[in-house]
């Protein structure tokens, strides 16, 4: 029986072109990129090339981007970077608290990193509330901005929900205040057009592994001038901003998977939307009121709401099916289908999703929740058999 | 003309086996760790057998080790972390001054992290000063011991040197003040044989890429117990102490990396040391008082201070040989051999390395020192070449 991998939001599946690219840099091209010598040398020049790679396809320019472990690290680098730094400028002493404007739906890089401001360093966060389908209002973070207040980070797209909340306003009414913007932007990485110049933001982060490329590779966007510390210290890889040997082959796996995306992020699109509308339709068709879409776009009156093309996230009313998500997931896993009850970066905790009790969820319906995500290796058919395997569990 | 690698202690090429067991991860071991389904548990599984087998290596249990993107996360991870904690748990508000006692031979991870926690979180750093093969003293750690010590912390072998501090004396020392003590063991790893539970320290960080597993991944041994803070903030990975998406190719490398030294790290000692004892003749034969070693272990007079089997840093004399160590390293590598001058995480810097400065060199000598780093590719061939053309180069 074929496996149908429908996770791919957690995590998509490494293309061979890009591990075709990789392969060099895990056989001879071994040099450390800081070494002088030609085989440290060939190495930087890949790095560089890369850089510009994705510099380009993002509208940024190669010095504005570094390369970090992952879009945690980017995460953490530019929150706690922008934030440490103004410390470091003189707030700290001043007795003044000081303030950064979130979102209660952002993953949980960026809560459990203000949760941690917080705690150690005094740092007080407002957390913006969004609509019923992760939408958050501009003007909720211009009524939250104070005198102290010194970031604002709102992510591009939900990786539960899709959603997707056009951060030019945000960025704007920050930059009003002489306030940096910051977006993760990495669940929107391929799925939609992002251009840093375009979008105003002083700092996006990004991951490779979303994007068909390989794990423990990510980007940090910083647009020149934003004061930022650096994250990991140490030597001085990256112009002197991130430190750490740098992991050659993943980034040439990156570039390549860049480089994928410049030729077929269209179609990607148009595969990933042709089966989600089929899917949409399909599961409104089987379960009727029983089924709840959470995403926007799915028809339950979320209006002009823009969402990602590949991710659905639905709750089944748990009063009628009484089967909760873990023993969905569990029962489509026997049956070679994965998907997810929510983010993977969560599914370790106990507690239901943030995400979904943020848009007004309780426990329990929160705990009836699927998420469905397309990729590039999904048919028509296999939506066919997610639908179809979900009637036989679920009746 | 076949390359001569001997700059093992930069970074070392993967081992073909560590490859072999890293691919079914890049190709259909894909899932994230942290998903539920089957894809995502079978990574899981294999990320928690490395970990068995990595603590089986370093005599710590299990639950003991956390996986990072490196040595220099691993670093942060440890130094920050115990750090913050400490400034948590009261000290920063009563005023006093946190205070942290290293060495001055430390790699730039360690020496890059204090010198901003003293920039930015007002702590106060004794850099321990060593002798001039990079010996340092542990009653100079006693003797700067203040009620504010939070920390302490010496590498147990240095990278540009090879000297290694056993690092007993300094746990001990630090535990009867109550201090924790850590230890970055990144060149060790594989070249001595090191137990955590012997060597009695709080905290211990290591490397893949030094080890012929592959770069992008490190691993940090946390005595139970230790008061620490999360350095990468997001999921609930590694047990909540290490958030994003686990690195399960890396991971499976490094565990194969970790098998393979079980099996063969006393003939890889013997290897080295071989070769860094004819180097080391060789050496003195040709160039006689025109050479310094800088490494213990060569004959000039370091008594029984223990030293790596595979480094080797030198001098020559700036006023008998005029070439710099720079132009060196550039006429080897047209001879298609690979050196360095020093570490290749501080080759970036315009500055003459601060190991080679701590030991007593001014700028001029610092600046014609060669490290040579032996490794399991070299043979006694290798050795002839390099002392031949180092000869011709020179003459």
């Amino acid at each position: 029986m074929k496996e149908i991998y429908l996770d791919n939001a957690a995590t998509t599946p490494l293309d061979p072109e890009v591990l075709e690219v990789m392969l060099p840099w895990l056989k001879g091209g071994y040099g450390n990129a800081s070494s002088v010598h030609t085989l440290g040398r060939q190495a930087k020049v890949r790095i560089e090339d890369v850089r510009d790679i994705f510099a380009d396809f993002i509208g940024a320019r190669s010095s504005e981007i570094y390369f970090t472990s992952g879009g945690t690290e980017a995460d953490n680098f530019a929150v706690k970077g922008i934030t440490f730094a103004k410390l470091g400028s003189g707030m700290l002493t001043s007795g003044a608290r000081p303030h950064i404007i979130s979102s209660a739906i952002e993953h949980s890089a960026i809560i459990d990193t203000l949760e941690y401001l917080k705690l150690r360093f005094a740092v007080d966060v407002t957390y913006l509330k969004s609509d019923r389908f992760g939408k958050i209002d501009p003007k909720d973070a211009e009524k939250a901005i104070r005198p102290e207040t010194i970031l604002i980070t709102i992510m591009h797209s939900n990786n539960e929900l899709g959603v997707i909340n056009d951060t030019l306003p945000f960025a704007r009414i920050a930059h009003n205040h002489n306030i940096p913007f910051f977006t993760d932007a990495v669940q929107s990485l391929g799925k939609v057009t992002l251009d840093v110049k375009q979008m105003e933001c002083d700092a996006a982060s990004f991951s490779g592994h979303k994007i068909y490329g390989p794990k423990g590779i990510g980007a940090l966007f910083l647009k020149k001038d934003t004061l930022i510390d650096k994250f990991m210290h140490g030597g001085k890889q990256e112009r002197d901003r991130r430190g750490g040997t740098e992991n050659t082959a993943a980034i040439a796996g990156f570039g390549k998977a860049i480089e994928l995306l410049k030729s077929r992020m269209k179609s990607d699109i148009e595969q990933y939307s042709k089966l989600r509308a089929q899917f949409v339709k399909a599961i409104g068709e089987t379960f009727g009121s029983n089924v709840i879409f959470n995403s926007p776009g799915c028809g339950s009156g979320s209006g002009d709401v823009p969402y990602l093309p590949n991710i659905v996230s639905m709750s089944f009313n748990p009063e009628s099916v009484k089967t909760d998500a873990d023993t969905l997931l569990i029962k489509l896993d026997m049956k070679k289908i994965a998907v997810s009850s929510g983010s993977a970066c969560t599914s370790g905790s106990v507690q239901p999703s943030h995400v979904l009790k943020a848009i007004g969820y309780d426990d329990r319906s929160a705990r009836s929740s699927l998420r469905v995500s397309f990729g590039r290796g999904n048919t028509a058919a296999d939506i066919d058999t997610l639908v179809e395997t979900l009637k036989d569990i679920i009746s």
